[in-house]
């Protein structure tokens, strides 16, 4: 199939453009076409120079020399207009990974005291490593007790108030002492976060380097706190992911079953949704209504947790979220938080499409709220399916349109399963990256982002890197672009360089590893930890780096954020709003690195990106001599 | 003297024309002028239509019928960016107002440990009822102990995951069992404002109702949270005001003394300055400098924290923190955290002004950093008046220029003054409203905004209040607005009306009673708790009303939704940036009554303001049969 120069422009995904011409035809207005209406987009905001913190303003920095004004009315300047905007992003997306993380906690709680709805204790392994890491008795107790302890411990992070994160604590330990001489160590989670609020208020913190400092203090408190908590209470509850074959793309949706989507990002109601699927009765009902069964697919961060648990299929990522309805043969578009488009109810509006929205605290217009709590997880999520088996009988199959294309992937590679694949150790590892077999690993990562051209910049960079024998460790709407592109099978080896398509065909691993879902950029810190300890050096010294192609969220720059605090060189593909402050941007491409050891880049060109990545490689490899 | 019409157009103040004018002649810039050059503010920002939420945009909805977008780019309508931003101003000054009650749980826990720098708990009284509040036993029990219980309890307000804020629970039984229908009743401080940053990411929350919800959930926690904490723990530590006389405006600065200015927020600052600044050696070494003493002001809501337990003379308010530095006079402004303008590092570059940051949490450029902390309290503030005493050699006579102009005023009506004054009952003050010889209590608060001619929103809607007999009760810039312009003598009872002004006079009260600071909010909370408490009806039952006649900080917009939130109609004299939604303008002025009893009004002129109140009070009076 041939399509226009347009949308050869949207999207390199086959199934992406076949949706995107067939929305076109049928008049159905998507992200691109609303992206399209939005240009030219406001050049103050692009440039971070707008400031709409008190109401004495709005204001707007001019970024030209010799017109218009250059402080706002309190007498902020660029550096602090375009500081207080970057941090109060951090503050968003470490709020949203946070919450998600207290959630975990709260199921937690809840199933230690025996009244959660459907939820137990299926890694018992994690559950007593972590209770060591606390400091909780394992010896003779039962899982319970155990986890009613952690459960105490990993909640009360959220609301500390003095002390550390503890998960902060797996960095290596002159990582911390960085940290702590740079005053970002972190104290509670939530209190970073309202601090970044209070500082970034009028006439509070005006100092660009202290009001980044901040950001850093808090988005580690993300990444080594909410972040990690979520991961490794998720593996808790719901066992720590192992290698397991899986489809990526629209294609997995089903012609002759009940279609739902979970979509969103909290394995607490998706588990559930998966589970309910496969009760009798409601199979029963489903066939009775005509279906051959109901088919769950996972989206966005939601499929990455449900893939690499159950080996759930994905059908997309952030930017085919309303693909996916416009393919007429969904159910149910079951959603909890974050990252979900409320244009989907307008768009749910034109298909017999089930929006339902399920969390307090995420309604949409055009959704039926079926409110979800642990305590009744199990019957919620029954209720929940049982509402897509009934709209079946609504599908009209004249407008049914599901691509063809879905790939086979192989997902679910923890920090855990990677140590088992290498043979209990990290040695087949370090030995590899000590002989050059692989040069470094890199963390591709984030969102999609209809300012470049979608899945180009994952799959493009990650192409390239694999090429130059750069071991992928993958998450989000990155790890669903590699593995709708084939790149998350063992096979996919024959497309890197010699060094890595060895190693991976001696360990018959895929060159680049799915570690998850967004929060499990945790996992990645907890490899790059680990590989450092066992190295005596400092993350910073690694031959790692990170990349965020096609980022869009908040979420996305406490990742950044944290990344770079954690010493690792991190490669932006989208351009950060930032560009109004030559010194901000100095900041962050390059001050950061005398602060915290690494810094940012910006580079829209994924190929160009990617060698970025290998000449920082490069130099680190020879700092260590290797 | 005359001026120009502009400059009669900024302010009514005279100390302020006269100071406008002087700027004007030696060619310095001031906020004014920057807000004259930021002219026409951006019409997107003012309707709050612009959404810099993730990096798919900036986008911008039109306010049009007819052209331009109508969705941003993920489908967020007017209607969710509006309310998103209005909730993020709350989160913004929720944490603001919170962080500062943080700091004094913090000061409060350091001395009762012993480990504070000067501090000591000055009132036994109310640390007692503060402690029964609790259930913390107070019997046989020194005051060292009990504080060490009750600062652990108020610091564990921030960081609590489930359950109330305690002095949330002084408001009447149905405005709490209201919030609860509401689902508004606020956890812990931090978890509500976190939330807020959660909802209002990307692809959360899209319901505008349910984002509001959550905001007036988070000002809760605020007004009767963090507010309420630095209040009541304020008093504990530093005395609870009683009556005292002050002066008010420029004109306190001295020619022959070394001038400190404290500026910002935290009394916890403030009170070792004005403990150091009476140190016999300081004195001394000013007079060896050739001053005739140390002269310690306020300004801003320092000003009323010190003025309202010493009667320290307070500069002015927010508009004439500049100002102030052009007198030439000031040898030092020392500032901690909030409404602190970064525009006095350049303009303190003019004149020897030494500009004295002091909080880890707000650094600003042009500024020497003297970092305060409570263990060392004393010993700090020492450092800083004598760095302060030392500038007065380097000041220049022939650049000083103090206006005369300064007001006597009766400051420090804590909620216990108010009682103490009515003879040791609520009775006298009932017994007026109930005959009709007090109309009403209206709580008129906030801060100053170029958009309104200066103190021209404060003094003439407080004027034509008490002409109606509706007795005041002030905080913040407001305060400050009426200080000056004398409407806090018993005197100025002779502009009230006829009823007011009897009860005024018997009482030997001002129609105008400064309550404090903008978190001493919270006293108004508390007496219009007491009242309804009383009256055996809901807070939104009284005869009584809010303003914010001049408001510009977010901290102002969080008040405003927790006076809302706590049945009481607000007028806001400067236009919110919400008008791009109809849709939550008339959640904002009319659905709200629905749910909390009560909404806002938009007016600008302050007099049409005051009738609005009026009316409203003169509604719940015919309501309550009085």
């Amino acid at each position: 199939m041939s399509y226009s120069e347009k949308i050869l422009s949207k999207s390199v995904d086959p199934a992406t453009q076949q949706m995107l011409e067939f929305a076109e035809k049928q008049g159905l207005e998507t992200a691109w076409d609303r992206y399209e209406k939005m240009l030219p987009q406001c050049g103050f905001g692009e440039l971070g120079l707008c400031c709409r913190i008190c109401n004495m303003g709005p204001c707007r920095i001019s970024p030209f020399e010799d017109t218009g004004p250059k402080k706002g009315v309190c007498g902020a300047t660029a550096d602090i207009i375009v500081a207080r905007n970057l941090i109060r992003m951090i503050a968003g997306g470490a709020a949203a990974h946070s919450d998600h993380g207290r959630d975990l906690a709260h199921t937690l709680l809840l199933t230690a005291q025996g009244k959660s709805g459907g939820y137990e204790i299926k890694d018992e392994v994690k559950l007593a490593a972590l209770a060591k890491e606390y400091g909780i008795k394992t010896n003779g107790r039962s899982k319970e007790d155990i986890a009613l302890d952690l459960a105490h411990s990993v909640y009360a992070e959220f609301g500390k108030q003095e002390g550390f994160v503890q998960f902060s604590r797996r960095a290596p330990e002159r990582r911390v002492a960085l940290w702590k001489k740079a005053g970002i160590d972190p104290r509670g989670i939530d209190r970073e976060i309202v601090e970044i609020m209070h500082r970034t208020h009028i006439g509070v913190d005006n100092d660009p380097v202290n009001l980044i400092l901040q950001g850093l203090k808090a988005s580690i408190a993300d990444g080594w706190g909410g972040s990690c908590i979520a991961t490794e209470i998720s593996d808790v509850l719901f066992g720590t992911p192992e290698p397991v074959r899986s489809q990526a793309n629209l294609g997995v949706l089903k012609k002759d079953e009940v279609n739902i989507i979970a979509h969103g990002h909290e394995p607490v109601l998706s588990e559930m949704i998966v589970a309910a699927a496969r009760d009798p009765r409601l199979l029963d009902k489903a066939r009775a209504a005509g279906a051959e069964g109901i088919n769950v697919v996972g989206m966005c961060c939601t499929g990455n947790e449900i893939s690499m648990r159950h080996g759930i299929p994905i059908a997309g990522n952030f930017l085919q979220q309303e693909l996916a309805v416009i393919t007429g043969a969904v159910e149910a578009m079951i959603v909890d938080v974050q990252c979900i488009m409320p244009a989907l109810g307008d768009l749910c509006e034109c298909f017999h499409t089930k929006f339902i929205s399920t969390s307090p605290k995420a309604k949409f217009p055009g959704a039926v709220h079926m409110e979800f709590n642990e305590e009744k997880g199990f019957d919620i999520a029954m209720e929940i399916v049982e509402a897509a088996v009934d709209n079946y009988a609504m599908r009209n199959p004249d407008k049914v349109f599901i691509p063809e294309d879905k790939t086979d992937c192989m997902v679910g590679f923890s920090t855990e399963a990677i140590v088992k694949a290498l043979g209990g150790t990290l040695d087949p590892l370090l030995d590899a990256i000590k002989s050059g077999a692989i040069k470094g690993i890199a963390g591709i990562v984030g969102c999609n982002n209809p300012k470049i051209k979608h899945d180009h910049g994952h799959v493009a960079l990650v192409e390239e890197l694999i090429k130059n024998n750069v071991l992928i460790v993958s998450t989000g709407c990155n790890a669903i672009a590699c593995a709708k592109a084939g790149l998350m099978l063992p096979e996919a080896a024959d497309q890197a360089g010699d060094g890595l398509k060895g190693v991976c065909k001696a360990l018959g691993l895929p060159p680049v590893l799915h570690m998850g879902s967004c929060v499990d950029i945790s996992r990645i810190l907890t490899v790059c930890a680990a590989v450092a300890n066992a190295l005596g050096v400092d993350i910073s010294d690694l031959p790692v780096a990170g990349a965020a192609p096609e980022w869009m969220s908040e979420k996305a720059v406490s990742i950044g954020a944290y990344v770079v605090s954690s010493g690792i060189f991190t490669v932006l593909g989208t351009v950060p709003q930032v560009l109004g402050s030559p010194f901000v941007t100095e900041i962050l491409t390059k001050i950061a690195n005398d602060v915290v050891g690494a810094a940012f880049a910006v580079e829209t060109d994924p190929v160009k990106g990617a060698h970025l990545m290998i000449a920082h490689m490069d130099a680190k490899r020879q700092a260590l001599g290797i």
